[in-house]
C-alpha cells in the first residue's frame, strides 16, 4: 500500500514537464536577432549537434558492450538466489536498467545541449533590448534543461523501480535497479570527459593560434576556431553537467532507498524507501517557485536577482522537508506519532546548510572581491610563474573549506540520524542531508545552463557585429555566468561528499545481503591489501586526471595545426583585401577535426575509473593470500571518493580564481607601486592569461569529471559487487 | 645476553665515524683556488652559517617548548603503568628522548651543510685540474655528510635504546624512544621546510630579477641575490635533506624494533629486537665500499661512475642481509636453525628491489632521453601554458609507478612475512623490505649531497670567472647532480611508503600496549568518525603544501624588492663605469632578508601537521557520540601517508621533468618542423624557463618536506597516542 503523500511524485514529474513545456515555447517564440545572429546560431547548433551524435554513438557501442558484459556476469558470477529469482534473471534485469539508465542519461544531455543552443541566440537578441529580457531569456533556456533533467532522473528511477516488482517486493527493487545509477554514470562520465576536452581543447587552441599568436580578439569571426569554441560551451558545460547531476540525483536516491531498506524491514512500512522520491517531488516545486521568483532589475547585479530565487527555493525546500518527514516518517502506517524521527529533519536541513555555505565558500576563493584572487593577480605582476605558483596555493588551501563542510555536516548529520534511532541509523542521516541538499538541484541547475548560453550569447554578438552597448550587457551576464558555473561544481562536489557515506553504505548492504553467512563489517585500512587498494584507488584518481589533462593538449594541439593551416593557404582569411566581402574561415572543418580527435582521447580515461575497480577487486579476489577482495574494494571506493573530492577541489577552485583573477585584470583593478593601472595586455595581463589557459583544463575538464568519477566508483562497485565476493 | 653479531653496530659505527674523518681530511687539504674563489666560498658559508645559526634557534625554542609539554601531557594523561615506571618517569623519559632526538637531527642537519660547502670550493678548483678530480672531491665531500648522518641515527638510537633500559627490558626500551624519533623528525620538517623555503625563494628571486628583468645569465656576480641561492642549495639540499634522512633511519628503525617485540616475547630470543641495528651496521660497510669504487673516467657520463659503486653496495647489502638474517633470525639463540625464516631475507631482497626500480623509474619520468621530459619540451613550442599543463599531466601519472612499486613491495613483502611464520607477522616482512632498503642510505645519500656541490661549485667558478673549459666540466656534473637528487628523492619517497605498515603496526601496538583491555583490532574507515578523520588528513596534507608554496612566494617577493632596490640606488652595480672595478652588490643584506623571511614563513606550515593529527584526535575523544579517537587517528596516520606520497610524487616528479625539459631545451635538442633548432632564448625556451621556476618550489620545497610529513604524522600519533585514549 502506498502512502498518500507519494502521489507528490507523479505529480511533480507531470508538472514539471509541463513547466518545461511552457518555458521551451516561451523561449523558442522569442526573436532571434538578425540574419547574420541567426546563422551563427545555427551553425553552432549544427556542429553541437554533430558532436553529440557522434559522441553518443560512440558511448551508445561501449554501453551496450558493458550491458551484456554485466549481465552475464552478474548472471554467471552472481552466486546467491534472491528471493524468486535466478541469478540469470537478476543478471539480465541489472543489464536493462543499465542501459535504460544510460539512455535517459543520454536523454539528459541532449535535452540540455538542444535548449541551451536554441537559447544562445535569442539571449543574444534580448540583449539588444534590455539586461532584463536577457536575464529572463538565459534563466528560462537554463530552466528547461535543469527541470527536465531532474524530472527524467525522478520519473526514471520511480518507473523502473515499479517496473522491477517495487510494489510486490520493495526491500528487492532498489538492488535491482543499481544498473540503471551505474547506467546513468557511466554515460555521465564520458558525457562530460569528451564534452570537457572539447570545449577546453577548442578554447586553448582558439586563443593561442588566435589571440596570442595572431593577435585577433575573442571570438573574432577570423579565427577557425571561434565556432568549435563556441560549440564547446553546449558540449561541456550543458550536455556534460546534464548528464552529471543526472546521475547525481538518480545514484544518490537509490542509494537513499537502499539505506530504507532496513528500516522498512522492521517497519513494514515502505514510506522508508519512498521518502527519498517524494523529498525530491517536493523539492520540484520549491526549484519551480524559487525560478518563477526571478525578476532581474535594469540596475542590479543580476547575480543578485539569482540569489533572491535559490533563498526562495531554500525556504520552500525546508518547508517541504518537514511535510515529507512528517507525514511519512514521524507518522508511521498506523498514524502512531514517533517525534524521535524529527532528528531526521535536522539531518536534512544540515544537508540544506552545507548547500548555502558551499555557495559563498566559492564566491569567496573564486571571486575578485576576496583575498584569494586578489593574491593571484598580485602574483600576477612578476610574471606566469608566479601567477601559476600562486594559483596553485590557492587552490590546494580550498581543500581546506570543502573537507572540512564536507566533514561537519557527514558527522552532525550521522549523529542526528543515530539520535532519531531510525534502523539504518546514522546512515540514513547523511541520507536525508543528501536528498535535502539535492532538493533545489533543478534550481542550480537552471543558475548553471545560465553559464553557457550567455558566454554563447556573449559570442554571437561579438561574431555578429554589435555595438559596445549590447557586449557589454552580455558581457555582464557572461561574468555572471562565470559564477554560477563556479556554484554549480562547488554543489556537485559537495554533495558527492555527503552521498559518499550513503554510498558506502549501500555497497556493504548489499555485500551482507549476497554474503549473509560472512558479513562485511569492517573496512580495516591496517590490512595491506586493504591499504594498498586505498593506495591504488588515490593513483587512479592522479592518472584518470592526467590523462584528461593530457587529452585536452593533445586535442587542442590537433586544432592549433588546423587553424595554423587555414591562416596559412588563405591569408585574406586575416587581412582581407576587401574588408566588406572577408574570406569566411572553414569553421566546420575545425568543428570535425575536434570532434574526432576529442572523442579519441576521452576513451582511455573514460575507461580507467571503470576498470580500474573491477581488475583491483578480482585480482585480489583470485591472489593467493586470503584477502577479502570486498573489503579492498570498499576502501577503493572510500579513499577514491576522498583523492577525488581533494583534487578536485583544488582543480575546480584554482582555475575559477586563476580565470576571475586574469578577469579582474581586463576590468582595470590591479594597480603597479605608482598607481598606475596594470590593464589589458600588460604584462601583469599575459601573465594572467597563462594562468587561465592552465586553469581552464582543470577545471573544466578534469574536474568536474572527478565529481562523476567519484559516483561511478560507488555505482561500479555496487553493480559490480558479486564480482568480488569468493564463492564458499 | 647479546648475540655476537651485535657487535657490527658498534664497530660499524666507529669505522664509519673514522671513515668520515679520513674523508674530511682528504677533501679540507685540497687546494681552494684562487683568492677570488677562496672570497666567494667564504661568502656562501658564512651565509649558510647565518641561516642555520637563526634556524636552528628557533627550532631549538620550539623543540624545547614541545618536549615539555609532550611529558607533561604523558605524564599526566598517560595512565596506564608500565613495568615499573609510573606515567611521570615515562614522561620525562620521553620529553628528554625527544630532546636528544632533534639534538642530533639538528646536528646532522649543520654537519651536512658544513662540509658541503667546504667542499664546493674546493671542487671548483679541482674542475680545474679534470673531471675526475672534481667528482672525487664531490663524492666524497657529499660522502662525509651521508656517512655521518647514518652513523648519528644509528649511534643515537643504540645509545638511547641501552640508556632506557634496552638490556633489561628489551621489550619496553623501544616504546620509551619513540620520543627519539619524534624529536627527529620535528627537527627535520622544520629544517627541510625552511631550508626549502630558502633555497627555492632566492633561487626564483636571483632568476626572475636577475635573468628575466635585467637580462643577466645565472650566477652573475653582479646580482645581489646570487650568494643567497648558492647559500640556498647548502642549506635546503645539504641540510634539510640530511635532518630529512636521519629522521627517516631513525624512526623506522625503532618502528623496526617495535615490531620484533611480538616475537622476542615468544621467542625471548632478544636478536628479534636487535636485528635492525644490525643490518644497518653490514649496510654501512656496504655503502663505504661502495663509495671507495668509484672511478671516474675522464671520458665517460659521471654517472655511470656512481651508478657503479651504487651496484657494488646493493650487491654487498644483500651479502650483508642474507648474514644478518641468517645468524641472528634463522638460527636461534639455542643454535636450532628455522629455515622459515628465510622468507625474512626474500622480504629484505624486495625492499632492495624496490630501491632500484624507482632509481630506474625516476630517470624515465625526469630525464630527457625519455618521452615524458620531451612531451613538455615538445609542448613548450605552443608557449608556457601548454608546457605547465603538460607537465602537470606528467607528474600527476608519475603516481601510477609510485604507487604501483609501493603496493607491490608491501604485499610481497608482507606476505613473505607471513609465509615465514614469524610472530608479527606480515607487518615484521614489510619492516624488514625497509631495512633492506634503507641499507644502501650513505651511499644514496653521498650521491645526493653530491647535487649541491657541483651546483655551488658551477656558480663559484661562474663568479670567479673561469673560463669555458672549466665551466664546461662543472656543467656537466650540474647535470648529473640533478639526476641524483631526483634519485633521492624517489628513494626517499618510496622508503616513506615501505615504512609506513611497520610504523601503521607499531602505532597499532602501542595503542594495544596502552589500553589491552579494549585493543584496536581493526581501523574501520566506513565508520563515520574514521572516514572524516581520513578526508582531513589529506586536507593537512594539501594545505600543508599550499602553505609551504606560498612561503617560497612570499619570500621570493621580499628578495626581488631588495635585488630591485640595489639596481635602482646603485646602477653602477649593472653596468659598472670602469670595468675593472664594477660596484659589488651587498651580499649580505640579500642573505640576511631571505633568512628572516624564510624563517618566519617556515612556522606556519610546520606547526599544521604537529598539531593537526593532536587536535583531531583529542576533539573526537571528547565529542559525544563515542568515537575512538585512537582508531580516528590511525586514519589519519594511514590516509595521510597516502595522500602525502601520492602529491610528493607529483611535486618531486613533475618538477624534475620540468627543470629537465628546459636543459634539454638549453641543449639544442628541441627543434621545430623544419629542423632548426629552439634553443636557449627562444620563446619554447622562455616557455619552459616558466615550468621550471613553477616546479621550483613544487620539487625543492614542498615535496621533500612532504616525505617528512609522512614520517612526522607516525611518529607524532605514536608518541601522542595516550592523549587520545579515553581513560576508562
Amino acid at each position: 500500500m502506498l502512502p498518500g503523500i507519494f502521489w507528490i511524485v507523479p505529480i511533480a514529474g507531470v508538472c514539471t514537464i509541463v513547466f518545461a513545456v511552457f518555458l521551451t515555447r516561451n523561449v523558442l517564440k522569442r526573436p532571434t536577432g538578425t540574419p547574420k545572429m541567426k546563422e551563427i546560431g545555427d551553425i553552432i547548433f549544427q556542429g553541437a549537434w554533430a558532436f553529440l551524435k557522434r559522441q553518443y554513438s560512440t558511448i551508445a557501442m561501449y554501453s551496450l558492450a558493458i550491458a551484456i558484459i554485466i549481465g552475464v556476469l552478474v548472471g554467471v558470477l552472481g552466486g546467491t538466489e534472491v528471493e524468486g529469482l535466478s541469478p540469470l534473471e537478476i543478471g539480465w534485469r541489472t543489464g536493462v536498467a543499465f542501459l535504460v539508465g544510460a539512455f535517459c542519461s543520454g536523454l539528459a544531455g541532449f535535452i540540455g545541449m538542444f535548449i541551451a543552443v536554441k537559447s544562445n541566440v535569442r539571449c543574444a537578441a534580448a540583449a539588444q533590448k534590455s539586461l532584463t529580457e536577457a536575464v529572463n531569456v538565459a534563466l528560462r533556456g537554463g530552466a528547461v534543461s535543469g527541470f527536465l533533467i531532474t524530472a527524467l532522473s525522478l520519473i526514471g528511477v520511480t518507473a523502473i523501480f515499479f517496473a522491477y516488482g517495487g510494489n510486490s517486493n520493495p526491500n528487492i527493487a532498489p538492488y535491482l535497479i543499481v544498473g540503471f545509477g551505474f547506467g546513468a554514470s557511466f554515460v555521465a562520465l564520458f558525457a562530460q570527459l569528451g564534452g570537457g576536452i572539447y570545449t577546453k581543447a577548442a578554447d586553448v587552441g582558439a586563443d593561442l593560434v588566435g589571440k596570442v599568436e595572431s593577435g585577433i580578439p575573442e571570438d573574432d569571426p577570423r579565427n577557425p576556431a571561434v565556432i568549435a569554441d563556441l560549440v564547446g560551451d553546449n558540449v561541456g558545460d550543458c550536455a556534460g553537467r546534464g548528464a552529471d547531476l543526472f546521475e547525481s540525483t538518480a545514484a544518490e536516491n537509490i542509494g537513499a532507498m537502499i539505506l530504507g531498506i532496513a528500516a522498512y524491514l522492521v517497519t513494514e512500512n515502505v514510506a522508508w524507501i519512498l521518502f527519498p522520491l517524494c523529498v525530491r517531488g517536493f523539492g520540484m516545486f520549491a526549484s519551480m517557485i524559487g525560478l518563477l521568483c526571478v525578476r532581474a532589475k535594469e540596475s542590479e547585479n543580476a547575480m543578485n536577482a539569482l540569489n533572491r530565487g535559490y533563498f526562495v527555493s531554500i525556504a520552500l525546500s525546508i518547508v517541504g522537508l518537514f511535510v515529507t518527514v512528517w507525514f511519512m516518517l514521524v507518522t508511521d502506517q498506523h498514524g502512531v506519532i514517533h517525534t524521535d524521527y524529527l532528528w531526521l529533519f535536522g539531518a536534512g536541513i544540515i544537508g540544506i546548510i552545507a548547500s548555502v555555505v558551499i555557495v559563498f565558500v566559492t564566491q569567496y576563493y573564486t571571486e575578485a572581491r576576496y583575498k584569494p584572487v586578489r593574491e593571484i593577480a598580485e602574483a600576477s605582476k612578476t610574471g606566469p610563474a608566479t601567477n601559476i605558483i600562486m594559483g596553485i596555493s590557492v587552490g590546494f588551501s580550498t581543500t581546506f573549506a570543502t573537507a572540512l563542510i564536507i566533514g561537519v555536516a557527514l558527522l552532525v548529520s550521522y549523529w542526528m540520524g543515530g539520535q532519531s534511532g531510525v534502523h539504518g541509523a546514522g546512515a540514513f542521516g547523511t541520507a536525508v542531508a543528501t536528498m535535502g541538499m539535492l532538493m533545489t538541484c533543478p534550481y542550480v541547475l537552471s543558475m548553471d545552463t545560465f553559464g553557457p548560453i550567455t558566454d554563447n550569447a556573449n559570442g554571437i554578438n561579438e561574431m555578429a557585429g554589435a555595438g559596445p552597448e549590447i557586449r557589454r550587457i552580455t558581457d555582464r551576464l557572461d561574468a555572471v555566468g562565470n559564477t554560477t558555473k563556479a556554484l554549480t561544481k562547488g554543489y556537485a562536489m559537495v554533495s558527492a561528499g555527503l552521498a559518499a557515506f550513503l554510498l558506502f553504505q549501500a555497497y556493504i548492504d548489499r555485500v551482507n545481503f549476497l554474503r549473509p553467512d560472512n558479513p562485511l563489517l569492517t573496512v580495516d585500512i591496517s590490512r595491506i591489501e586493504v591499504f594498498v587498494g586505498a593506495l591504488l584507488a588515490a593513483m587512479i584518481v592522479y592518472l584518470f586526471s592526467a590523462w584528461a589533462i593530457k587529452a585536452v593538449g593533445k586535442t587542442a594541439s590537433k586544432i592549433i595545426e588546423e587553424v595554423r593551416r587555414q591562416f596559412r593557404e588563405d591569408p585574406e582569411i586575416l587581412n582581407p583585401k576587401d574588408p566588406a566581402h572577408p574570406h569566411v574561415p572553414d569553421y566546420g572543418k575545425a568543428v570535425d577535426i575536434t570532434t574526432r580527435a576529442g572523442l579519441r582521447e576521452m576513451i582511455a580515461p573514460g575507461l580507467l575509473p571503470v576498470l580500474g575497480p573491477i581488475v583491483i577487486g578480482v585480482v585480489f579476489r583470485y591472489l593467493p593470500g586470503g584477502y577479502d577482495a570486498a573489503m579492498v574494494v570498499a576502501a577503493v571506493l572510500m579513499v577514491g571518493t576522498i583523492a577525488g573530492i581533494m583534487l578536485a577541489s583544488f582543480m575546480n577552485n584554482g582555475g575559477g580564481a586563476w580565470d576571475n583573477a586574469k578577469k579582474m585584470i581586463e576590468d582595470g583593478q590591479l594597480k603597479d607601486d605608482k598607481g598606475n593601472v596594470l590593464g589589458k595586455n600588460s604584462l601583469a595581463h599575459q601573465a594572467a592569461v597563462v594562468g587561465d589557459t592552465v586553469g581552464d583544463p582543470l577545471k573544466d575538464t578534469a574536474g568536474p569529471s572527478l565529481h562523476v568519477l567519484v559516483k561511478l566508483l560507488a555505482t561500479i562497485t555496487l553493480v559490480m559487487c558479486p564480482l568480488f565476493i569468493a564463492t564458499t
